[in-house]
């Protein structure tokens, strides 16, 4: 095998990293060692752990995008301001490498006004626009920060972020709903959840209770209780993004799983939706960024 | 001291107790072995090993109310059903007890549409109305689970529960907000989180994360940040709730702390507060349902 570089998604709790040749996969590896659980002089040994094989004598270029560019990632990568391209400037060198790597961060995007940051999305984004030429509209990129993000003209207008994904895992993981929210789902009680809080989206707080009591008074099956919270939540973000996707061309970024679940509350709204594999969007993504570090 | 009966407030997070001769209390004590803790063969030892001292040869009556009346409980003690009193039935007999205490557990209420449940407010809510006869209103319980609770004619007539207090905790202290929020407050920042919430609640979840943004941004005061989470989530809360405060008798019963800080807001919002001490409510209340025990 011939790796050209290393191409390295690094979020909060995964590490996912790819061999490459050209815009070609060779190899591909993952672990758990996110920024959770790398100490900052733990980054170089957490990469060259998964990626050891993948080296040789001369030294690589490894592209990593994610909250690796934060301050207490590997390199602080500073944020750009939007509006601008998703990947307004060259990625940040890392000091001090081992000699059989040249590692560069991604810097993410930030928002003043409302206050707003992305690390990642940014790559992803970029990576979706390059190949659709004068492509505007607004992108969702679910994940457990959900970001809307409005693109025009090539560049990011403006963007914000929801929590969605991160209420979701404490409320169904550590909340009293953990009793009766399990694994499951039923796509009826899905749709209904989104359009119940979409017309009344100030109900949430006393819906998500509700939960809880169906299942005392009812016994309401866990798995649709799942369906539900999803529903609830997702439905309260769509409420407050309705000015992002109502009438708009529309395009979801995501691990399949859950663009689809985002793609199935859009539909049912009347929106039109293209989804995007995330893995695909953040290669194309990490490519350009490689251009610009040897450009 | 001669302990007559024994009033006991048994939560998920806590036991209280209090040594009572009529409706004075003689002593109070303390634990953290709330239902979360104790096992389903654990609450006489948790209890006695909090009490023992105030005990003698004749037995004495031990009323308790909350959620040790759960199905996972001391004995479980049936949901009376509304519209009804708050206390209909008469507590329910535990069996089997050591021979120096008559246990006895409050039951809770329960609503059928839109599924809901109280375990240890409605004892609270009987305490409060024992003190003012003909009251109508509503009646705001906050706490891990706020209740709001509509009542007419001595009987609850509905209510609605709110998982805001245990939202407060789970993004405060284990979502990504833990980073941004810290000990401190500011009424100035809370009333305006409140109200902008009460004009756009849909926009909750964008908020949420707008409070990480402003710290990495703008470095925020974190005790500023914990005022505007509070008032972000109440604010939510306040917004579904208006039929029930707007132009409402309006009582809170709580701790004094969060008891104050829905009164500022519901102020704020032009609304009528009456303050009432929780504990002061609960052994009202307990001592109504000692009554129901020897008549």
């Amino acid at each position: 095998m011939n790796t050209e570089w290393i191409a390295v998604d690094w979020g909060t709790s995964h590490l996912r990293a790819w061999a490459m040749q050209g815009r070609t996969v060779l190899d591909q590896a993952r672990s758990d060692a996110g920024m959770a659980r790398v100490g900052k002089d733990g980054f170089q040994a957490a990469l060259l752990a998964l990626v050891e094989t993948w080296l040789a004598d001369t030294p690589v270029d490894v592209i990593a995008c994610g909250m690796v560019g934060a301050r207490q990632g590997w390199v602080e990568a500073p944020y750009g301001a939007v509006p601008s391209q998703p990947l307004p400037d060259a990625p940040i060198r890392v000091p001090d490498t081992d000699p059989r790597i040249c590692a560069f961060v991604v810097p993410g995007l930030k928002q003043m006004a409302p206050p707003d940051v992305m690390r990642g999305e940014e790559t992803q984004i970029a990576g979706f626009l390059a190949a659709r030429q004068n492509w505007d509209g607004v992108i969702c990129l679910p994940g457990t920060h959900t970001k809307w993000v409005q693109v025009s003209a090539g560049e990011v207008v403006s963007f914000r972020t929801f929590m969605t994904g991160e209420m979701f895992d404490l409320l169904s993981g550590q909340s009293v709903l953990r009793h009766s929210v399990c694994e499951g789902w039923d796509d009826n009680a899905f749709v209904d959840a989104v359009a119940d809080t979409l017309s009344k989206p100030e109900q949430l707080a006393a819906r998500l209770f509700g939960l809880r009591a169906a299942d005392l008074l009812h016994g309401q099956d866990k798995g649709t209780a799942r369906a539900q919270l999803s529903g609830l939540l997702i439905g309260t973000e769509l409420a407050a993004t309705r000015p992002y996707w109502l009438g708009q061309q529309l395009a979801v970024i995501g691990a399949d799983g859950v663009s689809q679940i985002y793609a199935t509350a859009l539909k049912q709204q009347g929106a039109f939706v293209e989804t995007e594999n995330a893995t695909a969007a953040t290669l194309a993504g990490l490519s350009l960024a490689k251009d610009k570090v040897n450009s």
